[in-house]
């Protein structure tokens, strides 16, 4: 039988502002990449997303991120690599005292919007955060874009990576993503399903161009930012297991 | 022979802005209370200190205060208690996964400014605090003011609780300080050197009205924000060492 | 005709995160109370607000409040007054930029959450944002709680004074607010749309004890953060108007 | 007679943390871009540096930046131009109604740090700042790297420019900078002296490699950030005033 992990971004409320449905996405992902308070996040409302993510057996990863809350992470910062290094310390030891703090704990860490894009390609950036989580705990898997300049400086480092791929984003057929606002770049419900199915099954999956991909991943990002979202990543973990693959954490 | 732990603030410093001299105050203290990033502190600074205490033989502790750069931590905030348990969480995971990375620990807690003032007299934040420390790790000593609230909620608790004295500040003959501001609020440097030593022998010192103080300390709380306080740190760190008392942490 | 203004606060979304519904607010009331950034708020967002109040002919208020994005400016903070004053000047005058970049114009302050509710007991706090007012335009108008100490300290300051009521909260005889969570604190539609008359017309709304209450309000305040709160405040725009009430800035 | 403007930053202090000798800086410039609280700067502290601004006769210009406090606004973000656009009409806001509420004005803008490298490249941020400037008063010059991307998208935008050198950095033939960190980058006091000199005076000063340099500035920018600039700071209006120049606003 074929398996799979399902991840999606988690514990991002800051404050008085609620952003997501933690336990709506929680009831379909296998992994929760959870904010570290950087980005998004407040220590209330991380905690009590570990606390729930701990109820649902759902892996609790660190989602380090820029500081950057008026950006949301989104966007790039040019950080001095030795600054964001300790950054990124910094914000999984917080995850981990609350993690720990409600019996669960950090198993593996992905870094967040702005600075995931950045890693992909930028070396200085990647070298911080791969030396963040040797510095930290050098067992930790490291989750990537494959073809990633990160995934390079990581497996060079010795850490685990862990490639994911996207249920609903079009990929170019060099394994890289159709940019936002470019036909093809993001796929409907339907064809979301049958991408991750492929992935899952470890088939390839197809290029915008039609030719086929050469792209294995141990994980797929789904979206609960908002009600479609929650809903895709519902039906997707749905028909998943329907035709019978498990979604498990990779940990 | 006599001993005595000297603790104070460091680790204060925030991107560009630089604070203290961490480097001399090491050289005076046995305990670091490092700003954990609320209300003052950097990771790229907390990290740095982190490693000095750990190559100066000083003790780290977690020194959590209220999410205030902009009043460096020493208002009063309101904040409800979950909220706070979580955040001094937050706070002590960080500085722990820092610390660490260096080789080093994090061995006690001491609440800053405004927090610490508020846990003298507020009980539902001064059992937020505990609530966390318990949480975090149940053995990690807490540094109180003598007769406050908080050292009451949390020896009730089962915490280990570290009373500490101040070398240049004025007593009331119940134990409390002098206010800033009124007569003897302030000692010159002769008299907190004398003062020093006679907590550094567990003897009395005494009041502002010149009766007995019962109050015994296991650390005596040193400044190092400015020169002058750090040549006085120098300089009773220097006598207490010249009267034989041994000058070694707590814990 | 009886006229009454009704007020919302607006403009409170930051970065990536959305609260409440502001072109249905707009459609509601008459003055926009419009956060400026310190407890909500960012450029892009107030500024898109701005542009909507004055599209829609809403009075644009500035919204000041205690600078704590974390704590959603609702909880108190104990800021020196001086440093209060500066900090209410810095917010007025950004949002007045914001607003003539639309062509609108600040046409009155109404303190946020806690600061509202800090200045209408203490003294030192109200004349520091009576203080900032003065400072900036003295005659913008300070919406404020009947009775409270800020109304005294603006009216002795020489400011206008623009008292506002509550169409959905109860009220004690002596005209403050039943606490939340206290019986008779909260009001249900339809007894709010009926205060909310009485204010209007300036008759005498019933206390929670039945008594008459001896309040007279120039502006009725109306909550926009949730779905049911904006219906409501549609409710009680239409029942007014229907009534013969014109809803107009008290400017 | 010759004159020059001489212009420094000031009101970079935040909270409890203090830089920078505002007081003395000001008695050797006729120009202080003032923070305004987005990468340095809190409301007390800045209307205090417009308080001695106005008492020292010394033109205020604003001084915005990225909203990165933690890197003092000296690294590149990535912001949306829009985005930028409103915050930067925020920090202009803010800084006017400060600077009036002490008989001051802003007369115009200079931004800052990352801000000024990046829109001397940059055209979309350069627009955004320029965008900016028009919505809140296009009378306001704007003080530009000679050569730059902003320079010539302010000039089209029909925005006053002001061209401004620097006395101790070296520059290329092209008239750029020499980078820090290589030969001639930093110029000693002598040097700095003379080139001040040049420039005060119209007269071409050396590139690095000896040829003439073809660049005209209106005002030169001074450092105070440490008592070795702020000294040379004092020995450069010194010496201009002795050989004749006035210093002098170019408002």
């Amino acid at each position: 039988m074929s398996a799979i992990d399902l991840n999606s971004d988690l514990g991002e409320s800051f404050g008085g502002y609620r952003v997501g449905d933690d336990a709506a996405v929680l009831a379909s992902v296998s992994s929760a990449n959870v904010a570290c308070g950087f980005h998004a996040g407040d220590p209330l409302g991380i905690r009590a997303t570990c606390r729930a993510a701990v109820a649902a057996g759902v892996a609790i990863g660190a989602h380090p991120g820029y500081r950057d809350l008026a950006g949301f992470g989104r966007r790039f910062i040019d950080v001095d690599p030795h600054e964001l290094t300790d950054e990124v310390i910094y914000q999984i030891g917080a995850l981990q005292a609350l993690a720990r703090s409600v019996g669960g704990e950090v198993r593996y860490v992905k870094p967040h919007g702005g600075l995931y894009n950045a890693i992909a390609v930028h070396e200085g950036q990647a070298l911080a955060v791969v030396r963040a989580i040797r510095e930290v705990d050098e067992r930790l898997p490291l989750m990537v874009l494959p073809g990633s300049v990160v995934e390079r400086v990581a497996r060079d480092a010795g850490l685990r990576v862990v490639a994911e791929a996207f249920a609903d984003r079009g990929y170019l057929p060099d394994g890289t993503l159709v940019k936002r606002g470019t036909p093809g770049a993001l796929l409907d419900g339907d064809a979301a399903i049958a991408q991750a199915l492929r992935f899952a099954r470890g088939e390839s999956a197809t290029a915008v161009d039609g030719s086929l991909l050469r792209l294995t991943a141990e994980s797929i990002c789904l979206h609960g930012d908002n009600r479609e979202a929650v809903r895709l990543a519902r039906r997707i973990r749905g028909e998943l297991e329907h035709q019978g693959v498990e979604i498990r954490s990779f940990v």
